[in-house]
């Protein structure tokens, strides 16, 4: 669009309501910022809604939806626009998906700094061709200041669904192995270090990573995996608990065995919070027939984000669908839901 | 999930951070609220994703996304609620897809009444209903009071596209026809009636509508059409703009051609704003070979949507891509993109 020449300030500009309302400043947004760094041809056919077309085998799609809200934007290992990319790339793929394709709408504040936009837009662009993954239409508005906070953005992913697996839950029976593929905590934890400050900050970073390799090797090795999911907000024990309830069956965990970095530990004790109900960004929980746990753990640890990958326990009947964990001391203790909040706007 | 058995107060309760948390408040607000009213196998799966079987003969598919941030989140005609399906399945539609499947993701604000809360998933719930697509997914975030407006959705549309039909506006040529569906300006002053208290906002309702049917009939009358987009922020202005950009030609529209109710005009006259300018959430601007007009125009004519639809003008050998409009009184003008903001929040 070559009437669009003026260039955005994306050194000192600031986001203001003309860059949301339909006209020329938010042509030059779109030109400048979303269209320069996301480029690919769908995107720069600028119509309403993107024309895609399907692998010739595509029985099934995959579809998954994100907002985020994380606060801060920026944090160790990530900002909200990897952290998009991956949160909702990771839907897809533990839903049995091979995510192809990502919509992306922002809500803007009045003020926000372009330049702050541009290192976000770009961090998207990245993790997105990490992940293998086009940024195909979008969506930007811009609300007054107050009105939000910085910025808000949704990204809705879709795949094309692995022939021959069906990832559910409800297909989980007793005695089936529970495998965690990594250490728990990370992403909660650097969030909570940032927004407190705490002095020990800088050892937390992030786990926030697309999982979608990760388990391409795992389906890979075993397409008879009963279910994969990734423990954001509510952590492992909200996924255990939805596995339980979806199965109707119930859970029984050792604590020893669940993976925990040190530096998340000590930071959770600090806080009072449990590492159990802090939200991941770059790991899954896969459940799968206990003959199948070896060659799932052999996958997990033969890929970069898989290598401290660890079962934890297995299904076992129980109608009650109590999720239970024995401690480390030898004690045993009931894994409930999250009640109320613990960390709000972690994602 | 028979563990999720405390009712919500929908009647006086307010939403808060353990609404968004991952824990038990969340599954509950799914299941007495968004499973309820968008009640569908998909959403019920209560997977991470959605599982979507292709039609046997899908190629393409399109897909289209919008925040809404409208303000008021109620108005003559509509709510933030079904504006949000209405505002995704037309951009869908006009990208040449049969719309079937919406994401929903909604940012809360903390105490935000539930009621309301409740009235807004109805309302989307009924629009999607009546526009044959379902609700398959979704997400919900809740942000510190102060931190949103109480709520903004997105929604993301899936649709397979129509075959053999290929809409661009880079197909435009000099000669095509422009025609338009029907009145301009009326969601935009039905919203800015609402803000300014303006005494003859009764008068004055959205046109907030599911095009999807439309463009079908349109369609099938005429598979050549050129290029179909809803003129929403921006207005008609934006729409014509666009067109001969990406044509590259310029656009002559005879303004006495384009359909304005009185009211309209009256409260743009009022307000100092231009119906050219106004955004618009039910109506379509279509461009198509003139031969095909007649029969583009009769589509349009016989179904509910399209009563007022009328020929506006026509694409002109241009290489400045200058939009010109014959005004009423005879004179000429040009119509430029809009600059700087005129509604913000308008959808």
């Amino acid at each position: 669009m070559a009437t669009h020449s003026r260039a955005l300030d994306l050194r000192h500009g600031r986001v203001d309501l003309g860059h949301g309302a339909g006209g020329r400043s938010m042509a030059q947004l779109i030109e400048q910022l979303f269209l320069r760094h996301f480029d690919n041809p769908w995107l720069r056919a600028q119509n309403d809604g993107a024309c895609l077309s399907l692998p010739p085998d595509a029985g099934r799609i995959v579809m998954a939806t994100d907002c985020h809200v994380v606060s801060p934007l920026f944090f160790p290992g990530g900002d909200i626009g990897s952290l998009a990319v991956h949160g909702t790339v990771n839907d897809v793929a533990v839903a049995g998906g091979r995510p192809l394709w990502l919509s992306a709408a922002f809500i803007l504040e009045e003020g926000f700094p372009l330049a702050d936009l541009e290192r976000i837009v770009v961090s998207m662009a990245e993790a997105a061709r990490a992940a293998g993954v086009a940024i195909v239409t979008g969506d930007t508005k811009v609300v007054e200041r107050g009105k939000c906070d910085g910025v808000f953005i949704n990204t809705t992913g879709v795949g094309v669904a692995v022939p021959g697996v069906t990832l559910d839950p409800a297909n989980i029976r007793p005695g089936d192995a529970i495998i965690v593929s990594g250490t728990l905590g990370d992403h909660g934890m650097a969030i909570m270090s940032q927004r407190e400050s705490l002095s020990f900050e800088s050892e937390l970073r992030s786990d926030s990573a697309a999982l979608n390799g990760l388990v391409d090797a795992i389906l890979a090795a075993v397409p008879g995996v009963r279910a994969l999911r990734d423990p954001t907000r509510g952590g492992l024990a909200a996924v255990l608990n939805e596995f339980a309830q979806a199965a109707g069956c119930g859970i029984h965990v050792r604590e020893s065995a669940i993976p925990v970095r040190p530096e998340v530990t000590a930071s959770c004790e600090l806080l009072g919070l449990d590492p159990l109900y802090v939200a991941n960004e770059g790991k899954l929980v896969a459940a799968c027939a206990p003959e199948d746990a070896p060659r799932v753990l052999d996958a997990m640890h033969a890929h970069p984000l898989g290598r401290d990958a660890s079962l934890i326990g297995y299904a076992q009947i129980d109608e009650r669908c109590f999720v239970q964990m024995e401690t480390a001391f030898g004690g045993r203790r009931m894994v409930d839901w999250l009640t109320g909040e613990q960390l709000p706007r972690i994602c």
